[in-house]
Formats: structure tokens, C-alpha cells, sequence
């Protein structure tokens, strides 16, 4: 059995009846199970996950489009978040039994199946970008719809599937695929932001540090102590427990200790497992070794 | 869901098909999973592991002893290990959304259901004994098949359900409830036997150390190392990591490094979870954001 994990992002985060419209539509294809669902009212978003196997991912993210396309009109939504369509985001991310490329093609089908059907307009990201200036999720997604009917008047931002203008209330939309994402934080014992900013500059891909970490240096005012922030974004080449060590080492280097970490959300057990055999220098661990694990594919 | 492990060992290791029929007998009960099945011709015994809910485990343990008593008789029975019957213990494992007294609760059960169908007498062990000196199986088995009839003479031997005599062919079943035990060994980079096997009785609870570490020192020859080999009877009182740094640090006083160290055969995800919050000091973890966990409570 496969598990793949979908994270569609809606944009509508403050009408709470809506929303469970939309899980409703979701949760009625068999085989599809929403693993939860968090609505942001100032991003005017909200975030689902969802995980279960091609086939029922598919139909599930037609339903989605079918009904989120019949209440949100983005030309009367606002937000904080950056946006660019009624449903805004599709990543779809292996967890179990399938592989990025098995993802990408996913991807790619039900991009078409969706331009076709629906008329929106479909961009691939990520692993399924067909082109590099399309990877990053920002790129395609900076001008917004509100800027998005001139940007597809250049060749460059011609859609991957679908019309070549967007769809008049639902914008368009950007699907793909990606690796789990793990929402990390390391807190301080220290209140020194000059200390969390330099370290995470120093393990950020962006200034010099790991490829598949992104981080800053915040301040928890309410309890005087500073966090590491960040996001890996691919645990497999870049793993948790390396993160944590070199941060704990560069903290020592300004007499700071690690106070705790935390994981915020889901994380995929590979990423907890992966840390218990690094630092037990467990040898020849399998993950079928796992009593869980064995059960899921046990007939 | 609740998962219940489920590990009978039977006094059958050499003829394959007998043991492929026992296994069968148990596949035949829906709701049932067969995780392992590993014969040992010396010892001439299996060990099988199952997992499931309650009511279907007790369908397949009946079949089991159905079978079993059909194929093995001990009257002509031999091997290398201990054993008092041709099914001879029955432990059930809590895993997930299930108590040890459930456990407890079911293993009477079925202990009682046994004895009432098959006329086997029948001893309750670890935490669902019912006096201390029939905790440890050690106890209940000494004397083995061949000692049983004069046992059982004794008022203290008396079994807790079934008949005060030994089956003929089949003699006793122990049947009880347990934590998951994980096989787990540390290899030393030395080939000094006298640090192993002090650092062995350093933390085993025989002689003074972790309340639920069974350990030994022994050689790898072949390697030209050596190696504290543990059971860890109860990873949640007793974890994984604090024994990994207890060994690590006692090590260290004799000048050795830990070379690696190995887990045998199955371990809960609970367990290397937990193995990853110490060692990153993961602040409010909770097992939920594991996201296969998730996965099987979504509805």
C-alpha cells in the first residue's frame, strides 16, 4: 500500500462553513483520509492534509476544485498570505511505498485533469517543474492575482496546462511535488537574537549553510529567550539530527545552550527513526524493523 | 483501533509444513496479522508474532491450540530450549490505543477459554499472574514437560484454569501479558571480554543496575570484539537511550568506545520516538504528530 501525503492550500480561512464544505467534499471519496485541516483568518487560508493512495488523491482534489471554485472568488478575497487562486496550492509529497517520481507524475495528471475540467490555468513546481525558473513556489506565485492576468501575457509565464488567461474567479493554480516538509524550531537559553540570527545564517542554504534548511534568528519576548527557526525542507539529505548538532555546537561557540527543540506539526516517522540511528549508532537497522511499519504491510 | 501484539512460541522448529499449518490456521481468522514467523531446528520451537484486537487474537490462539495439539505431541518431542507444551507460552503485548490491563484482561480470557475447550491447564505469568512466584516463566517451566505430572502434584503447582494434570500429549500452556521486549546489544571497540562483561553486570537489575535490563557480556570472536547483549523488558520504565549512555559512559572508563549497536528483530515506533525527543530535546512532543500515527486514527 502507498501513502501520499497532499497538502492543498485554499484560500479562504475565515468563513469556517466553507471550509468544512470543502473537507466535506473531500472526505466523501473512499480511500481519502483528511489527517487535519487549520484555517488562518488573517492569512484568510487554510492549510489541509491529506493522504491516501493516487487514485482517491485524484478524485479528491477534483471534488475540491469543483466546490471551491463554486464559493471563493479571489476578486473579492483578502489576505495576508500571498495567493494566486481560489485553491491556491496542490504539493503532493511520498510518505510510504511510492517514489518523487511516481509524486511528479501524479502531479502532472491531475494538473491536466484539472485545467481540462475546470478551465484554471495549472503551473508545476518543485520536483514536477518542468522548467527551473519554476521550481520555487514564489516565483510563480510573486505578482499575485491581482498581477496575474499581465504576467501570463509574457511567453515565459505561459501556464503548464490549461488556458493561457486566467480563470476569472479562481486565478490559477500551482501543483507539484515535493518532499515532507518539518516545521523545527531550537530555542535558546540565552535572550541574545545576535546569537539565533548568526547561527541561522550560518546553517541557512541561502547564505552559505545546508541545501534543504531555511531559518532566522526570532525573539520569544514573552519568555526572554531567542529561537532558531526554520524549515527542512528534504530530511532525507539533510537531516534533523545533523541540523541539531551543529546548531547545539555553534550555540556552545557563544557560551549558549540548547534549551530545547520542538517539531511544530507532522513529521514523518523516517525523520524520528533516522535520529534514534544516528545517535544510538544503531548498525544495519531496517525500517521493516519497526513494529508499526510491519503492520501496515503485513497482508 | 487498539493493537495487540501477540507472540506464541510452539515446541515445533524442524518439520516446515507442520509449522506452515499452524501459521495458516491462524491467517484463516480474519482481523488477524501474521508480523514474523521463525523456526529454530535446534531448539526445535517456533516463535510467531501476530497482531490484531482482542477478539479476533482469541479466534486465532483457539485455532492455533486446535492445530497444535492435533501435529505436536512432547512425548516424543526434542531440542535445545525449555518448554512445557506443545504451545507453550502466549504472551499479549500492548502496542497502541490498548492498556496492560486489557492485556491482562484478555490473556485470562483466553487462558480460561483454552483450558475449558482443550483440557490443557493453563499458568498465568508476568503481569497477568496471579500470585508473585508465577511471574517469571523461568519458574513455571522449571522441569520442563518431563517434570509436570510430579509438579503439579504439589498445591502450589496447582494450574490456574483447566485440570490439576498435565495434558498427555500437549502438557501446559503459560499464558500471560507483557510489555514488548527489544533484543538490543551494544558492540565495543575492544576485544576485552572482562569490560563487557562488568559493564553487563553494571547495568543489569541482577546485580544492581536498570529495573528492567536483562544483560550479558559475551565475544564476537569472528570480529575480534565484544558485546553487551541486552533484553530491555520495558522500554517505557527503562528506555533504550538511557541505557545507550549509561554503557557509553561506563565504556569510556576503561578507555573503549561504543563501536555501534544493533536492535534484534521488531521495536515499537514508541521507542525510537522517544530516543529522538531525548537526544533532541524535543519540548511538547506528542506521539499525534507522528504523521503514519496520524495516518491510522483518521478516520
Amino acid at each position: 500500500m502507498a501513502i501520499i501525503e497532499c497538502v492543498p492550500n485554499v484560500s479562504e480561512g475565515r468563513r469556517a462553513d466553507v471550509v468544512e464544505t470543502l473537507v466535506s467534499a473531500i472526505r466523501s471519496v473512499p480511500g481519502v483520509r483528511v489527517l487535519d485541516s487549520s484555517s488562518d483568518p488573517s492569512h484568510n487560508r487554510s492549510v489541509l492534509t491529506l493522504a491516501g493512495e493516487a487514485g482517491p488523491l485524484q478524485a479528491a482534489i477534483l471534488a475540491l476544485f469543483e466546490k471551491a471554485l463554486a464559493v471563493i472568488d479571489l476578486r473579492t478575497h483578502t489576505g495576508e498570505h500571498p495567493r494566486l487562486g481560489a485553491v491556491d496550492v496542490v504539493p503532493f509529497v511520498p510518505i510510504e511505498g511510492v517514489t518523487m517520481a511516481e509524486c511528479v507524475t501524479l502531479a502532472r495528471e491531475i494538473g491536466r485533469a484539472v485545467a481540462e475540467r475546470f478551465g484554471v490555468p495549472v503551473y508545476l513546481y518543485e520536483e514536477a517543474a518542468t522548467n527551473p525558473a519554476r521550481r520555487n513556489l514564489e516565483d510563480i506565485r510573486r505578482g499575485e492575482f491581482e498581477g496575474l492576468a499581465e504576467k501570463m501575457r509574457k511567453p515565459d509565464w505561459a501556464p503548464d496546462f490549461g488556458p493561457p488567461a486566467p480563470h476569472a474567479s479562481a486565478g490559477a493554480t500551482v501543483i507539484g511535488a515535493r518532499m515532507p516538509l518539518i516545521a523545527y524550531n531550537i530555542n535558546l537559553a540565552t535572550d541574545r537574537l545576535d546569537v539565533a540570527k548568526r547561527i541561522a545564517a550560518a546553517i541557512r542554504h541561502s547564505s552559505g549553510g545546508f541545501r534543504f534548511v531555511k531559518a532566522m534568528g526570532i525573539a520569544l519576548e514573552d519568555r526572554g529567550i531567542v529561537q532558531v527557526s526554520m524549515n527542512l525542507t528534504n530530511f532525507e539529505k539533510t537531516p534533523i539530527f545533523r541540523v541539531f548538532e551543529v546548531v547545539r555546537r555553534e550555540a556552545a561557540s557563544y557560551g549558549v545552550n540548547v534549551l530545547e527543540s520542538e517539531i511544530v506539526g507532522l513529521v514523518p516517522a523516517a525523520a524520528l527513526v533516522g535520529t534514534a540511528e544516528y545517535f544510538l549508532q544503531l548498525s544495519a537497522f531496517k525500517p521493516e524493523q519497526v513494529l508499526e511499519a510491519r503492520l501496515r504491510h503485513a497482508e
